[in-house]
């Protein structure tokens, strides 16, 4: 088995900095230290670089169906994505059949991923309906499978939408074997209505899609599921909150000392509904929920961030073309039948440290937003999601002085646009290893298809405060 | 016509105090001052009481169908026990039929009450299922028959709870037709799962009742409905506000300056968690919903009433019989199955009047909260509710010094137990007029049956701050 | 003693609106009622004019001195132009000077007042310095001579500024003595630091006196004030309360049922920071503590007149001319020697009753802050603040059409420009009574000078929840 | 030079858990790994240990000089005891003379500790006030000497206590040269206006200087304290707060994104109020400032531990003894005269390890409070604060296992009494290492007396979120 030697970096986790090598043997960090002289199969020469964790993504939907068709990117493209970005595991979703237990969902998810992914991979499973087989299928999974979280919707009624009781039960199951439950958290009723209110009155471009979903409906359903969790006696996530009003729940809740977590997405904190009043149809790109919010709630999340109300930045990638083929386009004449996602994957960590640069974070909290709370909250740590002997070789070695313009004609995600085009950024990946193994090396990819394996995370009470 | 002059009192209304004589014409005072010299057929001295309108009863359950048999008091019991009590004036709930819009409940109520009620009287509707047939009834009901207000459930799934989709669409029609929504606000799906479990458990008891509907249950709905209600952009009244959670979320609403209101009532007040604890099927006395709660709530609530967070002191008088009939041994064996409800439509002036004795009200605010308030709220005032030139003469005498000692022996109402069993209270109704008519006079009813009158409500937004 | 009939009127109290004729008997409502036909000397007619209680302005400062100069208005011609405003009675401050007690400065402004007032007249007593006199005469000023308010200052060191040991003893001793602290909120260690780091920067026009003053040091001084009062167990009023962080403080407080009370003033609803950017001197019209704020202030301070959070509206009338004589060009060079402070008396009505045609609140809210809750809060209650019978015929007789231009040019107030210069108001008062007397007849003053009374104030908590 | 290897422990940090041996060379770590085979002049086996950066306490008063006596433990004494809890570090308080400079006090507390200290050391400075020499010194303590921050104090008048204005000024000199303020946060005016009431009415016990102190007291100046430095511009940390109403104003600010800091100590989590109603004179040993608070507080406290409000558990250590000599005697007649402080630098670690035992943090937070916080906090990280290469090889080695029994006759401080007298404990170092150095063997004190180093700090904003 081979050994790394990484050189002369300067090593950044979520509490550290300090000028250190790095030796990987197996994959698996075995030593950090001073001018360590071990010989190693490779040696990569950090000067200059930040060694940080491996970025992880909670939540990704890679060749998700949808409508006919798929999200745009596969496991191949995505994890091959994710990996020039820095990012080194990412946790996508399985979802249940109507009808159906977990099995049959985690087994058709497993089989996408295998053979094609690069980086390493687990999943959470979304429970469309708790059916009594389902219910068992969610101890068998946490204890077997290591599928240790599950999604609900208080969104999409018909199509994802549970009501309290099931949110309730559900919450009540995790009590027993261990999982936790991740919410999707707007109230579907209330936007339901609103969206057929709107499209009466022929309002039927895009930014109706942002003007139908009002941030109190997601601040409603937050504090909702947080209740809910706190009389079920368990903790709970929430999924891609996105303004000050949901965020203003997660506090007050964490104020009083309940175990309440949220992560945010960098198209939160980086547009806003000003993308919907773009022309033409251009705002289908931004058609994401929830939707992308006025620009005064990004300040109330990078607080958020800042003060670990908010404890992960995830991408919630899930990419449709506009043209190419024109999947976007579904909704053309009706803003809801647009499918609803971006692409995000790729560019999590470079968008983030614009944050370190403008001081609303440090490097230690960057880490811990993109790594090691992603692990610690979803049964990854300490395997993943930190440098430390005994934990995977996953490194990004981080170039703060290096600038890219983000662009669709030369990222890796296989989607014909990109939400943040010609952004300039200050700051990336000089090259990626992924269990002592070097995959992204100066923007190519060096690694072999499908080198990923599947992780089985570990159960219990998220790790982190 | 007759006229009727009362003599020698103190006035005290919601914002004034003054010694006067009123003289009342064909129902209606005409007149206000001191020595007033007019002949009148009726001369009653108020020497040494306070001349304050009559009370107004928002949330009655008289005669009210329930499992094949019925609440214990109808429109006449009832309305004899409220007029003992000082209560002038009732609005009952009358109740949508399953697959029916809202005619036929409307005219079955107002058969119950027509030459039964001896005080004046109206309904709100309650709606159990939002049929395009009821949406239109609704509009009807505020524009033609004077019941403009509409109370939803958020709680009892399969018997009254409605999902977050048709309270929305509720909501959004008194937009349009000037209604006001009254929302039970309990976790229904919540409620029911931990009742479940109780019963799984064995757990029969009445406590379990309690037990299983937490104070995070209520906090929860009220502040969901006062998030649908602020996003529909009416106002909402809340009922039977039980615990500092649910205040909670009124209280913050309010200070961002919603119209969110909310009503408490005597038992949550006086009773508390610990009269679920006495022995033997005693606890069966005192289930309803919500519950009663541990005792420091009642500090809370004290302060919302002092500070208008919580506008308006009801009963939800809706008593059942422990053993004659025996209704409430329906539930011996499982607490679910207890009648809810309990008597409370006689003595809600005079247990509030303890208030004003201990200083955590004034007279004012006693006369605001027992009878102005409600008229406000409800499109009763000026009609109801004050005592001014133009209003009825809906007065009750009250003597500060008079005491007495609550029990089911004594009182008037057609239940065999009185939650308050030994209570000594000091300060009650001497005497009481509607419209002008002596119709109490010293613990004696001296009017005819029937006498009571429908009043059409006003539409429009609440008239309280 | 003469007799006057107000007949065919719309009465408009705090809580009722009704028609009825008002008659008054030595100054003093004694029969209110349906087409009174008892003979009177004066009779009014009041068609079409809604009747209400006179205005009464808690906070005035006529002719105090200043500097060697006075504050532009007099006892005379201060009273005559809050009559044209609908204004019967007010309260001024009597200041203690440094090395003396208080009956001085009682005798002062009673001598200032006597035979110039034309309208009744109280005084609060502010309190620069606790000595054992001054405390002991704060008992006798309460229990003997009707003053019972004290004002102190958290800000102006040297000047007025108090220490908080010296708060707090004040505020004890009303806990014996039944008198309230008026308090002045603002950090003038805070202030007067940044006012030197301005003058030293070269900052000299008038808008640096507002960006010397910041929101945030209203509200620690707020906060402040109320912690110290809850700690000496006494109510306490916050006078001209200028900005939401202040009303934070104030309603925080109220929600948890403490008896915190504040005032603000037409100027913070109606002016704002901008005025400070005008062109030249002219700022300086609008220097006065705490300064004008940002615009967005205002709806939260609407919003806490709405919600009872603020109580009572005055207006800190204190005028200083900019020419005639140039008192406010003493700070031409050194914004920090502009005398403070801006007139008003005479508008308070007319302005505020903009927020009753805006619909943020209605005639009866109105009513309470300018005229109710003033006397209640004050001891002037139930002789005034009401329309009732045993109350001083005390009426303002308000024609909501007449329309009316503000002017320095036609104003009554003796000061040579106006704040509200060129607003176009709709609604003001027809006439004007005092203890039943005809004061001001469509804008003309009718009435002898020097016939205002002064009135000996109640002791005990504020009659206002 | 030495070199010590440290092998087979369990390393934990404030965010990694793995087992790996570590190398000290020269009293720096420089590797870290699997069985690290490399010679070492000192073999520290860890088997069964968990391996943590040493303790760090920032608020101890040795050889405090105090009414003509001094703290009953001295740089030697003190140092010592805090060696045998695992503490490596200590910042003491060097407290400015009236009328003089800062350097004074430097120089004198120097001296104090030179040739003592155990351990390492550094100073913060108290200001008592801030002459124009006193400011001055305050950029030449940051620029030259090390000491980054300086404490205020808003008690004590005549004594510490310091205005609003000095704060303010001394909180902007702190955004010039980089230092930071610590406040003692409670409103002095107040409590000795209460302790002047109290000896009036003869309360003289112990327990009396608790009910003279309120939370309130404390809450308030924590917020005006807070309010300052938002103003000011600048960070701000609180020392020894007590209660949940100071916490609440850290909350509040944090909440808001506010750089606002506090710490506790284990009294205020382990004592309670109930200790000053213990009989005779035993109160005396727990009075100190701010008091211990009613049991209540605690939980509020461990939330505020948990969720990253307080970010820093020190001692407050300022031992005098009870008989020997007679300290505490002083106000055996006059609760004032009590010299307020206890002992608590040995017992830090192993009270706090409790909390870890009981569930309320894990042990990864642990060691965040009371080392790697402190660290950041105060110019002393990377040095100081963590397990990391090139970090000084400060180190407690914990055994979890190991059970003792706090006493006075037993712990290592030179006071007679122990405030946790007879608490049992699970959880205590089994070896300590200063700079790579062996200095606590199994409860033996191993090391050279005045081994201990002043450690000169980095200024900056704290490096704590």
């Amino acid at each position: 088995m081979p050994t790394t030697l990484v050189k002369n970096g300067t090593i950044v986790t979520a509490s550290d900095r300090y000028e250190a090598d790095v030796y990987i043997d197996k994959g698996v960090i075995t030593l950090i230290g001073k001018s360590i002289t071990l010989g190693a199969d490779t040696v990569v020469d950090a000067t200059g670089l930040l060694v940080m964790p491996g970025g992880i993504d909670v939540h990704t939907h890679l060749d998700m169906p949808f409508g006919g068709t798929c999200s745009a990117d596969d496991f191949e493209s995505g994890t091959i994505a994710a990996a020039h970005g820095g990012t080194t595991t990412l946790i996508d979703f399985a979802i249940q059949d109507f009808g159906q237990g977990l099995f049959p969902a985690y087994d058709a998810w497993m089989a996408r991923a295998q053979g094609k992914a690069v980086i390493d991979y687990a999943f959470h499973m979304i429970v469309r309906e708790l059916s009594d087989q389902a219910a068992h299928d969610m101890d068998r999974m946490v204890r077997d499978e290591g599928i240790t979280s599950f999604k609900l919707f208080m969104a999409y009624p018909g199509v994802f939408m549970v009501d309290d009781a099931t949110i309730f039960k559900a919450l009540r199951r995790t009590r027993e074997n261990g999982g936790l439950i991740c919410m999707h958290a707007e109230n579907g009723g209330v936007i339901d209505t609103l969206v057929q209110e709107a499209l009466r009155r022929g309002e039927t471009a895009p930014k109706y899609h942002a003007l139908t979903r009002p941030t109190r409906a997601e601040g409603e359903a937050t504090g909702r599921a947080i209740a809910l969790a706190e009389m079920a006696g368990v903790p709970i996530y929430i999924v891609h909150l996105s303004c000050a009003d949901a965020l203003e729940k997660v506090k007050r809740a964490r104020d009083m000392g309940l175990p309440a977590y949220a992560e945010t997405c960098p198209q939160y904190l980086f547009l806003s509904h000003d993308d919907y009043e773009r022309e033409g149809f251009e705002g289908a790109k931004y058609v994401m929920s929830p939707p992308l919010r006025e620009r005064h709630h990004q300040d109330a999340l990078w607080t958020g961030i800042l003060k670990n109300d908010l404890q992960v930045v995830s991408t919630d990638h899930c990419p449709f073309c506009m043209n190419e083929p024109p999947q976007k386009q579904l909704g053309r004449d009706d803003f809801s039948k647009i499918p609803n996602g971006a692409p995000g994957i790729e560019t999590r960590l470079m968008l983030l440290w614009e944050g370190v640069r403008a001081g609303r974070v440090d490097a230690h909290r960057f880490v811990e937003i993109v790594a090691t709370n992603p692990a610690k909250m979803f049964g990854l740590w300490p395997r993943k999601g930190t440098i430390a002997v005994g934990s995977d070789g996953d490194l990004v070695l981080w170039d703060p002085e290096r600038e890219l313009t983000i662009s669709a004609k030369t990222h890796h995600m296989r989607v014909d646009y990109n939400p943040y085009e010609g952004r300039v950024l200050k700051g990336a990946p000089a090259k990626v290893l992924s269990r002592g193994e070097l995959i992204v090396d100066e923007g190519t990819f060096v690694a072999r298809r499908g080198r990923g394996e599947y992780v089985r995370r570990l159960a219990g009470p998220p790790l982190v405060p």
